[in-house]
């Protein structure tokens, strides 16, 4: 399949593209880096992206960043920055998409243990997460021929340095087994699931 | 108590002012009509509403908008505009207002079924409300000495006549019946609540 993944570069991205491309033609998305570069918080960028890639078979979002900080501090523009970015980004993405997307095909995207798990000042990502997994279910009640679903992973053990104090007690998955999800929501049979890698 | 609510002139609005106004001193904000007007989508206009209110004991917000549309021709613009209608409004009512929240306040959000039950062309009301379900519960866990739950109606009685076909099937209740779990979430214990009527 020719399987278009959106943040290729990160270290879930890596690991998606490393467990796929034995079997799957991937096409590299990053901000500013891989076969093609966009800008998911640009409507223009990515109608370019896919008039660049022509139709796909699969495509994956592995981005998006959310502002951490407490709510007693919290300002509007830290909380809709978040909505801007992991959650419209990835919202674009399909709204866009779903036009270059072939019968059959699938859409995965990244949410995250913090939906339902509190951690220290990430209000922002249950918020975002939370939407997301909504916009999962309902927009595959829409796709019908197409499917959509999404990977929530905890902390990566690649990430504990610079995130492990956020998750006091919690395990920590590799991106490898994270990954696995990703082939999973790619060649299985289910829509409008969130595959928790907890 | 000193009760604001945002959205008073609201067919769920005017049914909590009717519920809670033999027992609590009530502050009616609206856009363009109440004792205070406010636009929830300007952070400006939010600051004022609070300048002009003062501390209060509680906040109840019983309002916002979101696109209706299948996904298939959605665009990113009505998918936004759902988000800082609703969303953002509400969540902009809550970083501000927890700073003229007095201690023992509790603050009430108005989210819906669509964000566990599928409607046609409802798709933003389940992201708006699965993101205001999960502000909820992660700003429970900030705001320490005060509390917020919100209410998550099914369709309204009165409201069958406009928005009854999107609802084939459903159970609808009347406003009267809705404004009762404001009165819960404003006198009772808890926070961190979703309380569904339906």
């Amino acid at each position: 399949m020719k399987v278009m993944i959106v943040g290729a570069g990160g270290t879930i991205g890596r690991a998606i593209v490393e467990n796929l491309q034995k079997d799957h033609e991937i096409i590299r998305v990053g901000r500013n880096h891989g076969d093609i570069q966009a800008d998911l918080r640009d409507d223009a960028s990515v109608q370019r992206l896919f008039e660049q890639s022509g139709q796909v078979d699969a495509i994956i979002a592995a981005m998006g960043g959310v502002h951490f900080g407490p709510l007693k501090e919290m300002t509007c523009e830290q909380v809709n920055s978040s909505l801007q970015d992991k959650l419209m980004g990835q919202i674009r993405l399909v709204l866009t998409g779903q036009h270059f997307l072939n019968a059959g095909g699938s859409i995965t995207l990244t949410t995250g243990i913090m939906a339902q798990q509190l951690v220290r000042d990430a209000l922002n990502a249950t918020v975002v997460n939370n939407a997301l997994e909504g916009f999962v279910v309902a927009a595959a009640n829409e796709l019908r021929d197409r499917r959509i679903n999404a990977i929530s992973p905890t902390v990566l053990k690649e990430a504990l340095e610079s995130y492990g104090d956020y998750f006091p007690g919690f395990e920590s998955v590799p991106a490898s087994r994270v990954a696995q999800a990703y082939r999973r929501s790619l060649e299985g049979v289910e829509t409008g699931k969130v595959y928790r890698i907890w």
